[in-house]
């Protein structure tokens, strides 16, 4: 800054106005403005932000954190979420959990360390509130998270009704499908979505007066291809293949489709299944995967929207925003006829 | 710090000089480093790293952009420099430039103003000397980037020689699948990626003795599903359908395969096709994709090992890797029998 006041030959000060033009209380000509602007252009000056953050408390960078970098469901949040954030002005930096707690952690250690404006966050582990708290009470930050199951005042939801959605879908398979041994493949019970997902297959097959196998459920599922492949070894191996399934997520899906089908099964003929999510894969595989689709662009545009809010107006009521979802039906289910 | 001080009954400066541990010259007891300590705790202060970035220059953070989030080449190369990253006690954030110039610029602008200790790129577009030098002249953090052509002394370079890979592909389409008439998916010729694998095509054709036909090849692709599926029906209404396809990478080669099935097309046996990454939904798509593989986490390794290698040594000469490849033949191509 010394070096730009020297070739401008005006005064230190008088650059740092001009440079902070915000907040200019003292009237400084066009002339000189122009002098200090065309000296910083010669010398290639750059306001250093990390000094500039201390006073503006401005960084027009927000910070996203996914839980996995190669699920198709967070890249349209994510495209969704640098849309509305470049209307704004603003830089998206993004985050991979990998479904790991301290990951999550680490990340939020980081975001509030590096000053950024405001936090999206799908916290697969950090939850409760015990655990957000200690981040939450020590910022003023906005947090945007998706997910109803996050346990904090402070921050903003939106969330999808899973339960709900997995309960018609069950239904859907019993009445129109005209299923009656319905398995499941789910993850375990720590991870929030289990329990959830579950209950709503649970509820469908109750309330229709169907039986509930253990044998035709599959909890150890960890999101992923593989997951679902696991999944149809382990109920091949019993020998105890119920005639459709209802899978947590579209990934672990069509992994089981993959391994149905080597294992010489027909799908949807021996088997029915049903995915979650709609990601782009959906589509490649065959038959393409029945789902129930949530809708990323929605939501992704519903987190910026709620984090940019309360990034303007901090004293925005916090809110929960509930995004939609649909059974889209494709060739890996078929209908009674 | 203030409060930290009167709770632990030292004063500020030794609060500093605790927490700043690195460069305590003056001896302290262990006793007065506890108080402040259990203070800092119990106040829940957090050292403000924006303030303590000015002092030490290291933000412990390293940021990366890649060029399409949805493209599972680059979920690979993120895990494998988030693996080495955390080794070193480094958080990695991503930045997706979706290919387009004007992100790319202003992804260096917000690392420059960050304060980040290391940068690794995968620059569509900023790759000429005119292009990076403003960025890398006013900065000391080290620049690590994947692809041969980044012109630029500053930077280190990982690459593939995809022209020779390219070029090895189309004599074994030649060879081994007995084709004679092989058409080509690319992209527009600015992007860089274009015309050298063009080339690899090109010499394949000529050195074989094999005709080139323009009305076999399509070069307005845009690496994405769509953009092969567009490819097909151009080559389908203008009655050229080859009966080999080389395709610039593999989302577009996915894209063709479901393209030509939709069409009344058989792959392989009335178009084979070959594409380019090997990512996940290569083994998704039924025939699966015959394709060459990159590494990408030998290629992410690579990246971040080179970038912590000059965080931690500046001097270090900058440095050229070649990463490997390999054709990987599955069911979309047919060897001659």
């Amino acid at each position: 800054m010394n070096d730009v006041a020297k070739l401008a030959g005006v005064s230190q000060p008088t650059v740092s106005r001009v440079l902070n033009s915000d907040s200019i209380s003292v009237h400084i000509s066009d002339e000189t403005k122009e002098r200090v602007m065309d000296a910083v252009k010669t010398l290639g000056y750059r306001t250093n932000v990390m000094a500039r953050g201390l006073r503006t408390q401005r960084s027009q960078l927000i910070a996203i954190m996914i839980a996995d970098i190669s699920n198709g469901f967070y890249h349209l949040i994510v495209r969704a979420v640098q849309d509305v954030a470049r209307e704004h002005n603003y830089e998206v930096l993004i985050s991979n959990s990998d479904h790991v707690y301290e990951n999550e952690k680490h990340f939020c250690e980081v975001v509030l360390d590096r000053g950024v404006d405001g936090v999206i966050m799908v916290p697969i582990h950090l939850i409760s509130y015990d655990d957000l708290d200690p981040y939450l009470s020590q910022t003023d930050i906005p947090f945007v998270v998706l997910g109803q199951h996050v346990d904090h005042p402070e921050v903003d939801k939106i969330f999808v009704d899973d339960e709900k959605a997995i309960y018609e879908a069950t239904l859907w398979l019993i009445h129109k499908g005209g299923h009656q041994n319905i398995g499941y493949v789910g993850v375990p019970d720590f991870q929030p979505a289990g329990p959830r997902r579950f209950r709503g297959y649970r509820r469908a097959l109750e309330e229709s007066g169907l039986p509930f196998n253990p044998a035709w459920c599959y909890s150890e599922g960890d999101f992923t291809r593989e997951g679902g492949a696991k999944a149809i070894k382990r109920l091949h191996e019993t020998g105890t293949m119920p005639e459709a399934l209802i899978v947590l997520n579209d990934l672990m899906a069509i992994g089981a489709i993959l391994a149905l089908q080597e294992l010489g099964y027909n799908v949807p003929e021996d088997v029915a299944v049903i995915g979650f999510d709609d990601i782009p894969e959906a589509t490649i595989v065959r038959p393409k995967l029945t789902t129930i689709a949530q809708n990323p662009r929605e939501i992704g545009t519903n987190l910026a929207n709620a984090l940019f809010q309360r990034i303007e107006h901090p004293r925005t009521t916090r809110r929960n925003i509930e995004s939609s979802y649909k059974l889209i039906e494709r060739d890996s289910t078929r209908r009674k006829t």
